[in-house]
Order: C-alpha cells, then structure tokens, then sequence
C-alpha cells in the first residue's frame, strides 16, 4: 500500500515505520527531523525489538508526495486547521484518510473536507515518546481500535486493518467506533489533563490518595457524558476501576499533553475537553471537574 | 482592655496595632518580627493615614504575658495544635478568646479547650500583606463581623465589639456568625484556592472567561452547602455577581494562600476546604469542583 504519514511525531514515525518494514511503501511528512532522517535513518527502540530503517522516503511537502492510498493523520490536534492544505496534495480517486488523533471531532473534521465515505478513525493504545531528532521510544502497548466514520465501505475498513496487522500491529476492527473514542477519553482527560495542569507524571497522582480518587471521579463524570451519546456499546461503570490499576504499571510516564506543556507546544485542549464538553452539555449533561480542568489548562495557555 | 495578640501575622500585626493605638494593654507573641519590633517600633502603612508605634510590648512566649481580657487570635489555622500551649498561659477566669482565623472549626476546637460561654468568632474582611520585619502594608478594607460562639453572654460580644469599634475599626455584632463564616467561605475557597493552586494573582483569573465562570460556578457550589447548614441567615443568591464584581477592585492582590505557598508554607486547607467539604457531605450535599481545588492544592503540598 502507497502511505502518507501526515504529522511524523512520535506515534506517526512508530506506525509508519512498522509499516515501511513490513513492505508497504511509506512515505513521512517531515518537519524538525528531516536533516537527520534523510542521512541517518529513523530508529524505534521497543521492547518488542529495536528497529532500525537506514532509509526512509522523507519530503518537506506533502505536493511532492503525490497521491496515495492511505493518508496516516497523526498530527497534533491543534493543527487541523491544516487539513486541507496538508493532505489535498495525496488525495486521488481512492485514498482513505485514518486519523489517530486523540480526543473528538477530528472525523467530522476530515469528512466535511473529503467526503463522509473515505474518513477512517483509530483509538491508538500507544505509550511512545520522542527521543533524540529521527528516534522514537516505544514505551508500551500500541493496539489500535479502528472503525470506519459515517459511510465508509466496511471492506475498506477491514484492507487497512489487515495491512496494519500485516505489520505486526494489534489492530481490530471494532463496530462502534464513538464508543472507543469516549472510552479513551476516559483515560484522557484525567490523565493528559491532570499531569499537565500539575506538571506531575502519572504515578505521582496515583500513589496520592486525593488525586487518585479525583481521577476516579473525573472517569465517572465522563463514563455519564458518554453513556447519553447512543453509542452502540455502553461504556461499563467498572471501567476507572480498572483504567486505574491498569495505570500504575506506567510509573512516571508523561502523557503527550504534559510533555507539549513542558516542550512549549500548544496543548489539545479542543479536542480532548472542549469537544466532549460540548457534546455531553447537548444531551444535558454537566461535567464539573472536567469543565473546570479545562478552564484551568486553558489558563495555563495565557502565560 | 488587656489583649493579647497571638499569632501576629498582618492580620494580628494590624489590629493589635490599632487596639494599642486607642489605649488598650496589647502584648504581641513575636518570632521572627521579634528583635526589628523591640528596637524599631511595629510601622502600618495604610491608605487611612500610616501608623507607627515606637514601642510595643512584644514577647517570645505566651507565660511571660499572664492572664489577660481578651486573646485575639490570629493565628495560620494549620498551627491549631498549639491553641493550648499558646493560650492557657494567657486565660484567666473572665479571658475571652477571639479567633479572626479563616475558614471554619477554630471556634470549635477552642470551645472544647476553654469552653462554650468564651468563644468569639470574627469574620475579618482585610486585605493586608506583611513587608519587612516589623511592617503591615494595609491594601484595603478591614471590616470585622463579629459573633459569639454557642453559649456566651451577648453583652460580652458587644464590650468586644465596642473596644474594636473604638480602635477605628468597622466592627459589626452578627447575629448568626456562622452565616459570616460561610459567606467568607464564598471569597475564600475560589479566589484563595485557584491563586495558590495557579500561582496568580486575583486579576489573572478574573480576566479570562473561563476561570472567572469557574469562578461563579465554584461560589454557586458554597452556597448551596452553606443553604444547607440551617443558617440563621440564607446566603442569596446574588451574592457571586456582587463578589466577582467587586473582586475586580483588588487588581494584582495576592489572597493569603497564594502568599503562603510562595513562601513554603503550609496551607490552610483543613479549616478552608476540610472542614467545610466535611459538614456539606454531611449534608448530603456534593461540591465536586471545591473537592477537585481540594485534592489538588494537597498534591502541591507533597512536593
């Protein structure tokens, strides 16, 4: 398969290059890294193995690409407004656009540009971070639950999923892709949004009674947002129960939005909190801790 | 009156200053403030026309005061523990203890030591910071609601009241002292807890949106806790709007708290947000955004 990867950071390089080893033909959007990329390779070091690809298709812009089969969007949120110019240039006849970004809305987003029957989405289960320029740490997991958005042929769904098996990626085709997405949220919000606001990594909020049962307060509020959204698959009342003990195995991991924070990065504020917000406050749903880690998130933007 | 000022912070520093002024036996227990006050005099600048006593009659330790009328506590609420040791020296058979400390539980506490028929509380609206040793800067107001405790004789409030009010302070009797506590609680637990927790001033987070609906929303929350408390006098609902309007007058001004954390110490989290999420659970009633500042001001307590 001909694949773009559209935002190369740390989940972008660790999928695309799984997906170049396994004989796709992976072409990377690339920014800061291109130099080293271009003469040095691109590393992953994973406990699953260190891999090492010495040569890899990098362009600066994605017209010099050319159209593809699959456009692999990792992009920060807070950078869709790119949408359009970014992936055009790679859209042909029959390419699919997949989005593992995080949080909501970034389906809809794509739809409204390139059509309701191309826009696939995956909840990407994936602990990496970036090392050193062309280096990513695979840290944990990686398993994708992917669904297809709106009107996509579900045959189309299932060729995507195959070839990220292919490459030897958990990937399973789930039906009911809205429930994934809350479902990650759930884990999201707290997480992401505690650490950053606190400037703490997950294990100093799990070993402290207050903030642990805050987190668990926090899943609960979003488990009831997400609860009134006719998902096809509720999200079940025992879920923080084990979100939580499932957690601790991170130690002193730090979530992407702590990590932007410290970087100077914006933060995916719309995505992860703004989004739900709205969406839980449509069917009447209040969200007070998330609304006000929200608030508190997006004051720390003001600095 | 023979009084004695125990815990001279800015608060304790202020009033005691004033009481001295207009012909009361005030006796200060100093610490660190103790070698500047006893050489160069105890200095208030105030917008009400600056203040210097050259001589004040300060003291290391609380044996060496004896018995007095009147003990005005002013003391940080995380030093409750020592109310005996600090005040017993000081109580003799007609003492009456005043707390001026914030947030709720020291009349109590001091109750079950000295007993019910000697306990006042003050509500002390008083923006005021500590400069150098031996110097108050008064920023604004200074008003003083004052209530007795459970089983005190009324006229025993106003002979304090009447002393306060002598001193030039706005010192007003309440009837139900424990609707003044709450409607502090009201200003204290937001503005308190938001600046400490976020290291800003009271400006910072009234001139953004989200933190100043935040804000409200946090305020909504106390009122319907302290509503709930079967107060003599109900909170009204308007309060907030008034609160926050009038809030934008203090421009940069620090509360406590935040000073207290840039300055490492402890915070009066038990009386501010304990003591009141405490009785509100008792209640039945939930304030998930005050137990959310809660947790989070303690996570910065473990640093």
């Amino acid at each position: 398969m001909r694949i773009a990867v559209v935002g190369a950071g740390a989940l972008g390089l660790y999928y695309g290059a799984l997906l170049q080893k396994s004989g796709n033909d992976v072409y990377f959007l690339l920014r800061s890294d291109y130099d080293v990329i271009m003469t040095a390779g691109l590393t992953v070091f994973s406990e699953n193995g260190d891999l090492h690809l010495p040569k890899v298709k990098g362009f600066r812009f994605t017209d010099e690409i050319g159209k593809v089969d699959l456009v692999l969007v990792g992009l920060k949120t807070f950078a869709n407004e790119f949408f359009d110019e970014l992936i055009s240039p790679l859209f042909g006849e029959n390419t699919l656009i997949l989005t593992l970004q995080n949080g909501l809305g970034n389906e809809e987003t794509l739809a409204a540009l390139f059509g309701e029957d191309r826009i696939l989405g995956g909840v990407a289960y994936l602990c990496s971070n970036r090392g050193k320029p062309g280096v990513v740490h695979h840290l944990g997991e990686g398993r994708i639950l992917l669904g297809g958005h709106a009107r996509i042929d579900s045959t189309k769904t299932e060729i995507v999923a195959a070839c990220f098996r292919d490459a030897g990626i958990d990937c399973r085709v789930v039906p009911d892709l809205k429930s994934a997405r809350w479902e990650k949220l759930v884990w999201n919000i707290p997480f992401n949004g505690l650490c950053a606001l606190m400037l703490k990594p997950v294990d100093s909020l799990l070993n402290f009674e207050p903030t642990r049962r805050l987190i668990h307060d926090i899943m609960n509020e979003i488990i009831t947002a997400a609860n009134a959204q006719s998902l096809l698959k509720f999200i079940p009342l025992s879920l923080p129960e084990k979100m939580v003990a499932s957690s601790f195995k991170l130690g002193q991991y730090k979530p992407s939005m702590l990590i932007d924070r410290l970087e100077g990065r914006p933060l995916e504020l719309e995505a992860i909190f703004g989004v739900p917000l709205r969406v839980a406050a449509e069917k009447d749903i209040q969200m007070p801790r998330t609304q006000q880690l929200f608030a508190l998130l997006q004051l720390t933007e003001k600095d």
